[in-house]
């Protein structure tokens, strides 16, 4: 299910064809999920909960063809890695992996070895790399300490990416993830702009915010179920990844990533201490390469001071409120380590409460 | 009016008696609003709706005893003076001080001829001053050009700054400003911690926002009123200024400042290309002599990862919606130059579709 | 007296035909000094010993035409106007304007006058402007309080501006600022790159520094004449800026921009606490219309991991550190209010120490 | 042999016992160095010469009771991880280790597999770990996609760490890294401020700039030895950690790690493309329990605005300068993959020039 199966629709742009990051041309996307074993935890063993969740920016070798992107941290509460490097040359090089927080420098080695297999140059006559790889902590269902994903799950994510509609929920990074303390996980939504056919795409890794904080479309929903049992008292964290091809420079690509708060802040997050929540964006139409031909080059720009901005902006802000809401739609309740269990937000009580505050009829 | 008049509650947390960035012990706020002439724009002449709004964080000689600070750049198209100085050094050492874009030279210039009075030796036997002035641009109803806001009028904002309720809408730095298309202006709102008896306030200068975005807890009421005219073409910029009384850090205070960017996000807006949207946050219980009598000192620290950090950001953003949403009630209809007029926002089709909505019977 | 003249050569690289910012075509730099009684301070009249330098990037109407830009903030402790405003949007479209501390507001102010008679449409039918002024304490022998630079000297030092070689050392806003507790001011350096022709100039406004820790080319000449009486207790700051015809983004120039830092720790400064220490950097190069007349636009760009930016970043470390030591050399002694005395470095000091480290023959 | 076995002192601050960073009272430093095999590369074979270099900040368990910490990204074109969170929340929770390009992610995790053996609620019922991590790239010498360093080599540098005078030039994480284009390595230096007997240490783990660039006291000495045979084409890298018992804020503590690029210029560098150039700095005064018994807490703080935050910075500027040459004079010729080979600086040559230099006599 989808946050538009319910019959609502977050903001006024159109979606691409799959309202989905995958509608970008080129952004192909990755999951490999990990579920094994329940009961007791037994660090090393399980129960397994987790995954891995692979953006792809292009079909291409892309560390010889870098995207642009930039990066926003709203709360530095992570692990994050490459981030120095994206603010500094306003490139990325490898595919983005999402994981759990304990395997996130696993993760980030294993984006090594596979960018070292296509580019065995690197570090002998070449430069060297920097993987981008985010996590939340799925520590609540998940074996966390046992760090169950491996190199292979990590270079499946990323073979096996496809431009098909991303699934949402338990899946991939997403498994073992919470949403306002409800089952959250993956989630995606994108929008187009008509004037030049540019998409936006947004891909989110839920496990953000406490229950009472929900908003769906501004309705309170959360604290109507606020009274049921809360399953999970730590904040988690957010990814974020936006993906556009719109020709925007880093410096632009920064000032959508930092658009996305606002649509996190249409679903209710306050934003907690111990949350981690961190915005990539990368732009498809804007390539750099490793090794230069020429010190001078040629590029198409898009000019600020034009409608044509704000309507990129509009569209990080809608795509992310949806993702972010398909993530909590597309999530079964599921449960793991320690017999602990994170809770689907109910559909039906969901559908009731669109209706009751006028959203649906 | 403000928003709580139409029955409906921002959040959960409670509010400081006068629901006011002045609930804030020792915080004090002035106006001095700026309203001549109308008709056709004559530069220098008018028609004049402008004006100045104050924030004195306490009673004594803020050069002398500084109050720890932080910013928060959401969008860097503005103006704002003495960020750089908050960043480095972690205080403020005047009255934050609100005007229109055009007046803000000259109105951080009249800061410092303020501070001067207090502490002649500045410049001379000690350091300099750095003023923090911030801006939105109201020149869709005002004579932005003529620069009407005189050194008098920034003195006597100050001066006669007081910890009375705020007045909102369409006084100070708000008299000509807009809010998602409607006239807007000052707003302000607080929250209380009870744990310690802490309180956040927020003042905010709205000017930002279109029309359709408008989202009033979550209901999209903008929508419903777009076919009628749109007044002004442009997107305006948002001032947020935040105080408490609670003992942060300037780091603390950068993440309180973050904050506000989801309470913005929880009315709707997007961003605008051209909104210059900036927060400044400040504790009361935090400060800094100007001279200090020995190296070392003591003071008081708040622990993060404990409750009250979170219920810290909670409050911002609470505060930050209703303040935005009290700015919006309280405005009333503008007409300045050239005829433009800003209409405020019908309170009785807010309303109706406060209870359409289902958020208030 | 440039530095050249004592025989020395700071760095590798060629310089421009006149060693100065306006050695990149089309940049034009003005001064008004102004030198006025002396004796005893009396706040309002004098001594005045203060002024306003004007770095104009094109001889076209900025506003319309804005360079690309960025900034670097050492040390935040200073009063620097438009910084957000470049880091958010990446161009500079005004002259930036260098006075002293106290005076910065109604520079600014005069800067904002200067533009509006040429667009006059400015808060009327388009957006509003950000002028870029920096400032550096002259108090210890200037009327800081009298504010003496006028709109007028603001206006005076645009329009009077050249591309001859920049006068240094007691002129414009460098007329009664320091350098390493001698006197200092103003001082301007280039480089050029064969490659592709390209320059990089630098221009400076020296406050900073204790005179202990002045390196000439690495000699530490400052230690041989501290025995002096040492004529200024506090610590100045530093301006810098910076300009190139190299086709550079806002983020490539944010990089030149930190490299002025390795120039400066050459000469020996170690950053004090209340030095604002800022340095600008923009590209001839690099135009962004005001309103562009499409979304779409072409640009040269200059890609990385080539030669050519090491050598950028070269030319930039070398002109500031050149830049720098001109202004020591350039100025002369100069006494002004209360008697304070700021001393010019003794040029026959500075070659007998230059021979004693085998600097020269 | 140390910088100051040739006759000469950087600054005028005393050292502390050692001149090392094991001079601030509970800093211990401990070394795996890794050299293994000659002759061609073969990837995973070798030849290998690299290694892992950890500081510990105290003595204590650092998750537990961590200390407060800041960064400064001079070039962000490196991998070092856990610098969003030490921006965030002010500080370090782990061992620092320093360690080669390709290694550092396995290295991170090594660090948290370290930290979970003692404190093994992490991930279950307590939040997460944020290991630091930095890195320069040996590849010129060691078969860098081997990833020779091991979690068992990770944990022995802990373990093994202590307060002696750090062992410098070809050691651990320095075992195969360059300083303009000279062998350098790890280099370490201190300071004392006699007024509160604190102490700021340096450690650097070399491998930036080219050998044209090499400044020794000034003395342009690189420049005499440029004839010989260049041994790398590419840039390195500069890592600096900074460390000091002044009871200093993360902001204060980002002050100081700013002032570190003022040595670094001091000894040449012009901070090329391709050398990721990062600081970090910690105080061991000021500690944050992982869970803090209550929401308020008292602390020492050290006022700005007065010279003992001038000395600080000038302890920073000359423990930086003097530990970067002492990298260079510690490192002895090493030869590595391919027959690759990284000379010493020529001592002899180092003598007579400081010699000619008028630096010595």
């Amino acid at each position: 299910m989808r946050l538009r199966d319910f019959g609502v629709t977050p903001g006024d742009l159109p979606t691409g064809t799959q309202n989905s990051i995958t509608d970008v041309p080129g952004v192909r996307v990755g999951h490999v999920t990990l579920i094994e074993g329940e009961g007791p935890l037994v660090v090393g063993q399980g129960p397994v909960r987790t995954g891995v969740t692979a953006i792809v920016p292009h079909a291409g070798n892309l560390y010889r063809e870098k995207v642009s992107a930039a990066v926003s941290t709203f709360n530095g509460f992570g692990k994050a890695t490459g981030f120095e490097q994206i603010r500094e040359r306003g490139v990325i090089e490898t595919p983005i992996v999402l994981t759990n927080t304990l395997n996130i420098w696993r993760a980030a080695d294993a984006v090594a070895s596979y960018m070292l297999r296509a580019n065995p140059d690197i570090g002998i006559t070449t430069g060297t790399l920097s993987p981008v790889v985010g996590e939340c902590n799925d520590g609540f269902l998940n074996d966390l300490q046992g760090r169950h994903v491996g190199a292979e799950h990590v270079w499946q994510a990323i073979e096996t990416a496809s431009g098909d509609p991303v699934a949402e929920g338990c899946v991939g990074a997403g498994t073992g993830t919470a949403c306002y303390q409800f089952k959250g996980g993956i989630g995606s939504a994108s929008r187009r702009i008509p004037a030049h056919d540019f998409t936006v795409g947004a891909l989110v890794q839920t496990n953000m915010g406490s229950r009472a904080e929900l908003r769906v479309l501004g309705a309170p929903i959360g604290q109507q179920l606020e009274s049921e049992l809360l399953p999970q008292p730590g904040a988690g964290s957010l990814m974020i990844v936006l993906a556009t091809d719109a020709p925007l420079s880093s410096r632009q690509l920064a000032r959508l990533a930092r658009r996305a708060w606002l649509g996190v802040g249409r679903t209710g997050a306050t934003g907690h201490d111990m949350s981690g929540d961190f915005a990539i964006a990368f732009s498809t139409a804007r390539r750099t390469p490793h090794v230069p031909s020429a010190d001078l080059d040629q590029r198409i720009v898009l000019h600020e001071n034009r409608p044509i901005i704000d309507q990129l902006f509009q569209a990080v802000v809608e795509a992310v409120e949806e993702a972010i809401l398909n993530a909590l739609t597309a999530a079964t309740t599921m449960t793991g380590r320690d017999g602990n269990t994170l809770h689907a937000l109910p559909h039906d009580v969901l559908a009731r409460w669109l209706r009751q505050y006028g959203l649906t009829e």
